[in-house]
């Protein structure tokens, strides 16, 4: 007998197959078993008749648990009611291995006891279909950059010296002699590889030692990062732009399922086209004024601010040209006004938050070591980094989105701790 | 004019386009520049006519240095004699920075020089070809996996306890109370995964803290990890056949004109074609044994043992069963004899090592506790994997591969540090 996956069961309507899966959820009535069998592609039910099977089998199935490996076979018929389509009329099964007080049942659960059973927890329908979507934005990103003449060039986890201080990097000790720092951005060897391949883009985990414990923070989190040549802060607003409306139409066209199961409003996500909204930092800071929203203007937005600020607009918004003084030492200075800072947020809408941050970097030598002798950063170990400035600068820019964020607004999720298998927070480092 | 990229010259025949890059290379007679041009998408000859661009703008060109960052202007011609296909016959030029003494000309360099300008070596055009190569690998790959069914479910790159030991990892400080360790292999949480989703693999940096300085080791590199649920040893092994052949035929596909560059001679590639041998360790030792290596049965195959094996083959070598004892706890045993695993490497021809290493896991909850005691490995930490035994346990099958183990391999280079734009070993964290 053929075996199939139940996501392929299109393909074997009519014929007989076998399913390698688990149970998922049983119903029986006196003459009939629903067994409610998954096998990680999807769920499809079988339908198990005791005047079909006769008796020894009929029993065999009674008492099954909750996530009981089993092979199940039969025969595939359609069946418009069925969520997946189809249904099987069950002629045999085979129990695999027991499972004996499986401890996630259809019951509610607290956070903390599901976090703790993570390894089983993701075998739930809600959470395979976040991670399906998470997938799906993953490979729409790859996707988007792969067809636009991008090399994906992978930026290293063991730096030497910290991008943005030392506060909130984990440091390792290398061998006997040396320490690195886990990457927090994959950006500064970016910008030397759009140098040598023009268009780039690094995909990889990134870490943060943030000792806050908020619903949008994660210490270990993914993040793509694209970085461009002679580039400018308009042509890379654009980019983002264009990734964000890609990867967003991708997961409508290919998650419906998964999206209808989490119970997301995809009308919101449909709103989501070019072009976004632009604001400067001051149209930003007056918004937050008009709102009541104790901002001091020339200060960082905290997350409340962009809250504010996304629920103003039904599609994601670009915030450009923030204080040079709270942004990163390799920003570019805007030549309108040196104070401000040649970069972008791009604000989720729905008090989603940042998913991408970025910008113009500084491509002027001089200004660049001053940059470095004033945020007291050790020259030495931006030696390379100064080099890029020496031989051939020229104009680019680049951004980070961050994955996580990404899947937590398009699945609609309270809490970024569901958009990756194992999320590792200040608390959280198991299982 | 528009801009292009010199990859799209093509599709710019007869226009005139500006290119934005760098000067690779210049020779000038009297009346002519030839002025080589990179801009991370390709190389082209702008050719350039004192008698059409004028006395002026042609002693601008006179004492350009390499890797000067330079717009050209001109008219896209055909020529076949040229790498690419084309030249541009040049009407401006426009330096935008200039480069004083680039240290790295088209002289020799030794490796340690070279390396120390990793970010500036990486814009010669070997260098390029390579990290092209490795990209179009990373990109086969997805496609394979994502083809296929497969859910890329990230696995964590803090883990809270040794796979295979200690002796070998990357201990990080996790905020205060704990030690978090960076990951070797991501393949205990795939089997939670494919528990969940059947068919999954994660792809991502792995970790290993190895003082051996050897011409295959990072301490840093990039591994995929497929894991299938019901999947046994001779499912694996095809799928990693099925794997290699699809990621050596896309680069022969899409990246000939790297691999002439690397002068790689593609016809020990074109061989890659399902099935690979398959031989058992016992016929492996044997072999070794003829070729008068001295090999002790019972003992792991050296990196010379490998190379000697990899020999005798015109396609890679998928070696299996090994001894139980030389392999990781969580291996199953061979029923037919349980001193053997059920586990297969896969060996690069050509003496370029194991390229995947993999098998069937051990699915039996009590001998696994058993492993897990023998391996005097605390059990607290393994609880959450014990649970996949508890609940539904079944077979399951999946391997790694290393990606600049099949890059080293598919470019024919001597040292794995060219495969990654940034190589992490035992003596380099720099730049």
């Amino acid at each position: 007998m053929a075996i199939a996956y139940i996501e392929d069961l299109a393909r074997h309507e009519g014929q007989s197959v076998t399913i390698r899966g688990w149970l998922h959820n049983r119903r029986s009535s006196g003459r009939i078993h629903f067994l409610t069998v998954r096998d990680g592609s999807g769920f499809v039910q079988a339908v198990m008749s005791r005047n079909i099977v006769g008796d020894e089998l009929f029993h065999r199935a009674d008492h099954l648990a909750q996530e009981t490996s089993i092979l199940v076979s039969g025969t595939v018929r359609a069946d418009t009611r069925a969520p997946g389509g189809f249904e099987i009329d069950a002629t045999e099964l085979q129990v695999v291995s027991e499972s004996k007080d499986y401890p996630i049942t259809p019951k509610e659960h607290g956070v903390d006891y599901l976090m703790d059973r993570r390894h089983l927890w993701i075998r739930s329908p809600r959470q395979q279909a976040i991670l399906r979507v998470r997938h799906e934005v993953i490979d729409a990103i790859r996707d988007f950059f792969n067809g636009r003449g991008f090399v994906l060039a992978d930026t290293p986890i063991f730096t030497p010296a910290a991008c943005e201080g030392t506060t909130t990097l984990f440091p390792v000790q290398y061998f006997e002699n040396e320490t690195a720092f886990l990457t927090q951005s994959g950006q500064l060897y970016n910008e030397a590889n759009a140098m040598a391949l023009g268009r780039v883009y690094c995909f990889g985990p990134t870490f943060r030692a943030e000792k806050s414990k908020t619903r949008r923070h994660l210490t270990e989190f993914w993040m793509v990062e694209p970085e461009v040549a002679y580039a400018t802060l308009d042509d890379i607003i654009e980019l983002g732009e264009a990734l964000v409306v890609s990867v967003v139409g991708r997961v409508l066209d290919t998650r419906r399922r998964e999206l209808e199961m989490l119970e997301r409003d995809t009308t919101k996500l449909e709103r989501v086209k070019t072009p976004f909204p632009r604001i400067s930092y001051d149209e930003a800071a007056e918004i937050l004024k008009q709102h009541g929203r104790p901002f001091e203007s020339g200060g960082d937005f905290g997350g409340t601010d962009e809250t504010v600020l996304s629920q103003q607009f039904d599609r994601p918004v670009a915030v450009h040209r923030y204080p040079a003084a709270v942004k990163a030492f390799y920003m570019k200075p805007d030549p309108e006004r040196p104070d401000r800072a040649l970069c972008v947020d791009v604000l989720a809408p729905e008090g989603y938050g940042e998913i991408i941050g970025g910008g113009q970097r500084l491509d002027d030598y001089d200004l660049l070591l001053q940059r470095i002798h004033e945020h007291n950063l050790p020259q030495d170990a931006f030696e390379w980094y100064l080099d890029l400035r020496r031989y051939g600068s020229v104009p680019h820019s680049g951004f980070g989105m961050g994955v996580e964020r990404v899947v937590a607004w398009l699945c609609g999720l309270e809490h970024i701790r569901e958009t990756i298998p194992y999320p590792r927070m200040l608390y959280r480092l198991y299982p």
